[in-house]
């Protein structure tokens, strides 16, 4: 673990030596929220198989235009206000990265991490609603935050989930995650999803242990 | 939870009354490969700005002419061979579902569910590691497999994880799930993500419950 922790520090500190231009940020979120639209009408679309030939096409000559400006490597990670990271690139909060909803996260002054959210059908498990695996993400990022928040970062030893009821599509969603307790190295953090209805339809307990250097 | 599970019915049931023409999903599959490729340019590019713009507003104009073809419901979820469920809108296993890498799921004659894949920095968690909810939701996605496998398919109650080590990002993993035991209505499964040296590096339990007619 020691050496992988190195790793990551080696990668943070790489990332943190680019220069954020936070217009071109703009313009890159603003793309991957028309990227997110795409993928919804890739799955729902009445497009014809011609139409979708054009489409795909024409999708190569974009992808050939950022290709040809060259490779660079992920965004940096940031501390924003309030001590929440700003991960342009993350797969649950990014605005960079078009797998994530994004999420928006927010600590309060008891450090509980907080989000509101809707999950569409790009999201979907069973029928109708959210896949399970995508509610243990949103959970398992916002645990993170929580023990951070804490000031007791580190990295995640367990997961523990109850799925207390199915998760639904299309609706206003809540989650929140707290660190409940220290010992050591370990941080324990609970955290739910919350329904239009007010109940927890998700909880989990999260570990996170400080790494030893 | 069974007027849920009576509302998943209805929605499969209804998806299942489309036609499916296979030379359209191919031409579908063949789009959502470029628009991952476009995710992952999306966080990696140099383009400037003014290019960046230029990239949004020929999207903006392939995503109306999706639009205007008119939206229609999520393909269907259909067995294939061997049991094996193909969902083509899954957002891990999906080929429509651009968020999905997407993962291959097959089926031993023993009932492990067994799948190998390459995880890209669209899945980052920790810098140059995969996202510890990525992790997460292969294996809940896995571990329902090998529990429907089993011929006890049901909702996810519980998803117990266990992080042993980082899951390094860009290199080919291996994940196997496989029901252990069935008690009255509940399916235990275990499950891992394997690394290149042959190691898990995160390990779970499942348990999934039968719902009530």
């Amino acid at each position: 673990m020691t050496g992988a922790w190195a790793a990551m520090q080696r990668v943070f500190e790489e990332r943190g030596q680019q220069e954020i231009d936070e217009g071109r940020v703009a313009g890159l979120a603003a793309l991957a929220a028309r990227v997110r639209e795409l993928s919804e009408l890739l799955l729902l679309t009445r497009a014809d198989e011609a139409e979708v030939a054009v489409v795909t096409r024409e999708l190569e000559v974009l992808n050939r235009r950022l290709a040809e400006a060259g490779r660079g490597i992920p965004p940096a990670a940031e501390v924003g206000d309030g001590g929440v990271v700003r991960q342009l690139g993350s797969p649950v909060t990014g605005a960079l990265n078009t797998l994530a909803p994004p999420i928006e996260i927010r600590v309060s002054a008891d450090g509980t991490a907080r989000s509101e959210f809707t999950l569409g059908v790009l999201y979907e498990g069973p029928p109708g609603f959210v896949h399970g695996g995508v509610s243990a993400m949103v959970l398992d990022h916002l645990s993170g935050c929580a023990a951070s928040a804490n000031g007791t970062p580190g990295m995640t030893a367990g997961l523990d989930l109850r799925y207390r009821r199915p998760t639904p599509l299309g609706v206003p969603l809540s989650a929140e995650a707290k660190a409940v307790r220290v010992d050591g190295r370990k941080t324990f953090v609970e955290s739910r999803i919350i329904g239009p209805d007010g109940r927890s339809t998700a909880e989990a307990t999260a570990v996170f242990i400080m790494p030893t250097r």
